[in-house]
């Protein structure tokens, strides 16, 4: 099981909720590197064109490597409202929730599935129909930290974004050190962003 | 003027302090990869050996390259218990603080000077002494951050540890997104830590 998030160099995934221009600016500046890549623009039928450098091979490395999804109740109500009919996922995708819901199906493969038990219920549910694929933490911050603690994440990546936010919703927020052990096993800068990559093991 | 500084994957440069064992299992989980080095060991005259890889030439760099350094008070409370007599600076260090007080001389060239009217007079002190060299600012984060925020750090460096603290000094706190640009120059890690380098701009 793995995570991919972008994050700001003081440690934000996401500035903190605004109805104005500020919060799409600092979105879109976190964000910045993803919406130019070739990778991006297919998934989301958005046309031709597009990079094709580190960050393309980095995005698209994450989109190859999950055959499901695991999301918090948060982030679902957030893209519920702003992904397109055809959600980008395309895979089965388990939302982690309190209220039982039936499966919601998109066009293009991609069904919500909701699961009222608790992360490791999601987590087993999410390996029964991963088959050769891996299963990728989609967020939020919340969600990855509650399977990253509780020791069953093995790798991650950060794709490290030159800017801060000031404020936001904090990917690594009161840590507990002893918990993990962490190896970096890469770490690349494009002229957007730095990708980074770690193994993580429980102790 | 540039900075380097060790942080942890959550964004700390140094635990909460605690006096216990536990401070300095923290704090050597995070600097571990500093103490291995060949330079490390020659500057403190801690013998010979060490490492003499990626992790070493970040060291060296930063060390030949600053002619100067700037520091704030607590930093400087800090260090005056636990540096050995012979300083590892070996150059001129002026100190922020509220209190006049007279040039303190250590053995091998570290000479600290009190400033008392802001970071700007510090800076300019600092300046008319570098000669060819560059200027440090060695720390807290407090004082990285005021330098930073004004606009006058032209580059930085992060050796970004695979740890967590999960409280203590955070480096980048309450940044205010509008007012630097940052680039990324270089990312490549060892086996202990990242080096990330950011070039920056006031805007």
């Amino acid at each position: 099981m793995f995570f991919s998030v972008t994050m700001s160099l003081d440690g934000f995934i996401a500035p903190e909720w605004r109805s104005d221009e500020q919060w799409l600016q600092q979105w879109l500046g976190l964000q910045d590197f993803v919406v130019h890549q070739k990778f991006f623009r297919e998934n989301l039928k958005l046309g031709e064109g597009g990079e094709t450098g580190v960050d393309n091979t980095h995005l698209e490395r994450t989109f190859q490597r999950a055959g499901v999804s695991i999301m918090g109740k948060r982030m679902f109500d957030a893209g519920e409202h702003s992904w397109p009919e055809e959600a980008p996922f395309h895979t089965p995708v388990f939302v982690l929730t309190h209220k039982p819901r039936a499966p919601w199906e998109r066009p293009g493969g991609t069904v919500f599935h909701f699961v009222n038990d608790g992360i490791e219920s999601a987590l087993r549910q999410a390996r029964s129909v991963a088959r050769d694929k891996d299963i990728r933490i989609a967020g939020g911050a919340q969600t990855i930290r509650q399977y990253l603690q509780a020791g069953l994440v093995d790798e991650f990546h950060v794709a490290l974004a030159p800017v801060f936010l000031g404020e936001g919703i904090r990917l690594f927020d009161r840590m507990d050190p002893k918990k993990l052990s962490l190896s970096t096993t890469e770490a690349v800068h494009s002229p957007r962003v730095t990708h980074l990559r770690y193994a993580v093991k429980a102790r």
